[in-house]
């Protein structure tokens, strides 16, 4: 709280907070509840301006707005996950934190309310990454929330599942953070693919496949996960960066060796300079943007570059 | 086999294999152990010479050679895992073929008997990354063999565990191998920390991370598993050599790297035109290394940079 208090004198940085709710294919299921998609990013977005605005640091936010996006049931991450081949829930997250690149990752996850505080209280632990039994009683000793599984299932995913249906499963929800401070962070989190075997683990959770802050960018992907696993994408972003590329390129660069291996899908990423990129590959990505200072912006369909970087 | 044979009239690629069986401390047990951990590798390594010579892939003969380093009672892998604070083994490991950069990794697994053939297994899978009971279950359908948990625990591990013993775990095995045909592959195999929660997973089986192949360049790392998953480690290494850097500077690197996150541990990376280094940073790091038509050579406790790269 107030940790951005000192720096004030000697120029804080700006916040800026951007989110995205997976990038997939343009479902009828999609264009139906725009209006609700939209509200919920914007109420997201306005959870970044009071958390940033008051001090708090990017992880901490980041992880906040997840765990927002987790709780609604339109995304594909905590309450209202995709059901696996047995009608299971399982969940995935991960969170780190640019300046000292402290991480924590669950995966396969069941009976923790929200998969990003189970990967912030490994973050807290001598691990990085938990699975499984382990990851949900690490998390529940640490004070998380527990549900039973059967509480993340929607008849949504029932009929989903029932049909198996693989359009519309926006793979992820994702968000990264700048803070008064400086300090860059990304959290990302995921139930994964409709249909899926359970034991099945995406990028989401994987620390430079679909999740990486380090002190220069923050980034959290979205799509097809095994091409993004294999294409080492936000680590291999980040290290274009540092070697010199712009945030756009580097995130094209990105985007394009996903396609190169079979793959579609989208990310955020930022900098420390506060500039945002937010590029997708697929039909659509729910996305938005807040800077200090500015109004938030949300796009669910439109494929418009949405903030000005 | 004989898949090289089509480019020998063009100019067949002088195959080159390279393994480790993890860096860590220089402990008692490894300097009793020392000749027979240097009969096993350069064991390895003939069967490295004979598959390659034969034109066998670089994917199959670096999963063959980790194969042979699970079997051993001597390393962290497979037989003779580390065991976990309950007691059980949970064992992790990696492929990845660098042509196309096909992937497949498993994570704590309990019930086969070579982990890497598990891996395998998910390469050829819809899946990169499956974890669990349900990465078992996929390997020993594909055929690979089943043996029950208790099989894989020595008296020399459960020794360890009683008396929490944190030297000595010499975290991993691994190979990296160049074929006839230029291909290039990587193989990473472990069974994790000495009294580890059963559910922590370190960056063995973490494309990106512990493993990594492409076209250019491919790496298995060991050591501080948290330190590798927070570098990115392999997949940095990648981009570098794949932005101009020399492989022993990207290396190099890679490894200052780990070290700034305050990790020790070493690397063993291999470039398409068969050049290899073998860096670390830990107190010893067994290693061989067998290049076509040289004789094999093997290092245990040697701090000497043992190729001619």
């Amino acid at each position: 709280m107030g940790r951005g208090g000192d720096r004030s004198r000697g120029g804080l940085v700006r916040p800026v907070a951007v989110v995205h709710a997976g990038a997939g294919k343009l479902s009828s299921e999609l264009r139906e509840n725009e209006d609700r998609c939209r509200a919920v990013l914007l109420e997201v977005l306005d959870n970044a301006r009071m958390m940033l605005d008051a001090g708090r640091a990017a992880l901490e936010t980041a992880k906040t707005l997840v765990q927002i996006m987790e709780d609604c049931d339109l995304f594909n991450a905590g309450y209202g996950s995709a059901l696996c081949s047995d009608g299971s829930v399982r969940m995935s997250a991960a969170v780190m934190r640019g300046s000292d690149r402290a991480a924590g990752a669950v995966a396969g996850i069941k009976i923790v309310k929200h998969p990003v505080i189970a990967a912030y209280a490994v973050l807290h632990s001598h691990q990085v990454l938990m699975i499984g039994e382990d990851a949900d009683t690490l998390a529940i000793a640490a004070g998380a929330e527990r549900m039973a599984n059967e509480h993340f299932v929607t008849d949504r995913q029932r009929t989903r599942l029932a049909q198996q249906a693989e359009d519309g499963d926006h793979g992820t929800v994702g968000a990264v953070c700048l803070d008064h401070q400086g300090v860059l962070a990304a959290a990302t989190s995921t139930g994964g693919l409709t249909g899926q075997p359970p034991g099945r683990v995406g990028d989401s959770p994987l620390i430079g496949a679909g999740t990486w802050a380090d002190q220069s960018v923050a980034v959290s992907c979205t799509g097809d996960g095994e091409a993004f696993i294999r294409g080492g994408t936000a680590r291999r972003l980040a290290t274009l960066v540092e070697r010199g590329a712009s945030l756009r390129s580097a995130a094209n660069d990105a985007l394009v060796d996903v396609s190169d291996l079979g793959g579609r899908g989208g990310l955020i990423a930022l900098d420390s300079a506060g500039h945002a990129v937010m590029p997708f590959t697929a039909d659509a990505m729910p996305r938005g943007y807040w800077r200090a200072n500015e109004e938030p912006r949300v796009c669910v369909m439109e494929a418009e570059d949405l903030p000005p970087s």
